[in-house]
């Protein structure tokens, strides 16, 4: 299969990259913001269109990306809040309304999303809520998509190799190494389930 | 109780006015876009801080206002996507992290899903998303509220009243009478619950 994975040079990414490259099948198009075989920004319209003008058609659309904000509720502004929104929500989002149109029959999108959707932790309304966000889209997304085209969502836990970044924030949570995160994707592009969020690490 | 309304000329607003006014323990604040007591944009931060400027303190606030984009997937656009974001999600979360300043201890938020967060239909994925969005925002923003302030969140059924002007788009689904709504209002107003989505008709 052609593979578009957008955040290919990330922590989730490389791992998704690894994997899906294991055994020779698929051909894969990494992009990053700055990094990768083409560059986008998921946050511009634009950028988007013009990365699908690029790639042409292909059999899956994975996401690996999406900043959020952390901080307290009891400081939070609404620009905070939109940071989440515009990117990690309607990034991601974007990906897949622009993709839809250049995705062959049968295709799929898969999209990243994490535990604090269904886990809050200090400082991450922000997080819970566009994670949350992310799972009724793919959900609702799922019952519309034509020509057979599928949309998974990937919801892992803390990964081993982000713990010593993020660790303090998940107190008693257990990590997941990210190759174990990567089998999901693949079970998402490869599989025939849509509509699902594959929870890894929970 | 002192209590804000924000949506109290609509259809979901009328009925919880009606029955928080029941026997006479509150004293309702309407708040409405053009309508009410006080008006105010729930998308427009300085609307929103210049409101409770002139409500000053108060013991709750309910949200039953919002707007959605409803259209076909496969035609929509980040702008489409982006006026249930603005206004539905962001608009209620801005009363939620404005409105917690003016709260007193133990007082209450109380906003407004909709089934749909958790039964998709055509054209509606704006709509889900929006609806999960809220979900995940009241179950993360409980964690971290302080002084005894709680939040909730009520999902209705299509109600009858509204059953003339979106029937057609929820077939087979049963619809619930207003006044039924405006008790789950009561329950998050008076109880003592919190991070709850209240199901109403499902
Ligand atoms: N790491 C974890 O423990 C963990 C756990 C659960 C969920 N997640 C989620 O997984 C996703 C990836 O996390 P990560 O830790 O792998 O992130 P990361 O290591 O920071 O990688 C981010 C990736 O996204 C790309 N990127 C950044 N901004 C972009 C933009 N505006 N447009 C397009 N691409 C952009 C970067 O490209 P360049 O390198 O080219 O700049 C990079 O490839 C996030 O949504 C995160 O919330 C992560
Ligand atoms: N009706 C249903 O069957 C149903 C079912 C499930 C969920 N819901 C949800 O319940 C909520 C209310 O629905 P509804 O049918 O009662 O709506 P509605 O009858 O159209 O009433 C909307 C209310 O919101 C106010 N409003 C509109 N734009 C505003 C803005 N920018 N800032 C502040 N206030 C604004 C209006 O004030 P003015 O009158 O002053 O303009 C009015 O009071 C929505 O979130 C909807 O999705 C409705």
């Amino acid at each position: 299969m052609k593979i578009v994975i957008v955040g290919a040079s990330g922590t989730v990414g490389r791992a998704v990259v690894t994997e899906l490259e294991k055994n020779g099948e698929h051909a894969l198009i990494r992009v990053g913001h700055r990094q990768g075989d083409m560059q986008v920004d998921i946050t511009d319209d634009a950028s988007v269109e013009a990365l699908f003008a690029h790639t042409g058609k292909v059999d899956a659309i994975i996401a690996t990306t999406g900043n959020l904000f952390f901080g307290p509720l009891n400081e939070m502004t609404t620009d905070n809040f939109s940071i989440g929104l515009q990117d990690k929500l309607l990034g991601q989002v974007r990906l897949a309304l622009k993709g839809q149109h250049i995705l062959n029959d049968g295709g799929s999108i898969t999209l990243t999303s994490g535990i604090v959707a269904d886990e809050p932790i200090a400082q991450g309304v922000n997080a819970t809520t566009v994670n949350a966000a992310l799972a009724g889209f793919v959900k609702a997304a799922a019952c519309e998509l034509p020509r057979g085209i599928r949309i998974n969502l990937v919801s892992p836990t803390l990964l081993t190799e982000s713990e010593a970044a993020y660790g303090p924030f998940f107190p008693g949570f257990e990590s997941v190494p990210a190759a174990r995160v990567a089998l999901a994707y693949r079970r998402s592009v490869e599989g025939v389930q849509s509509g699902q969020v594959f929870k890894v690490g929970y």
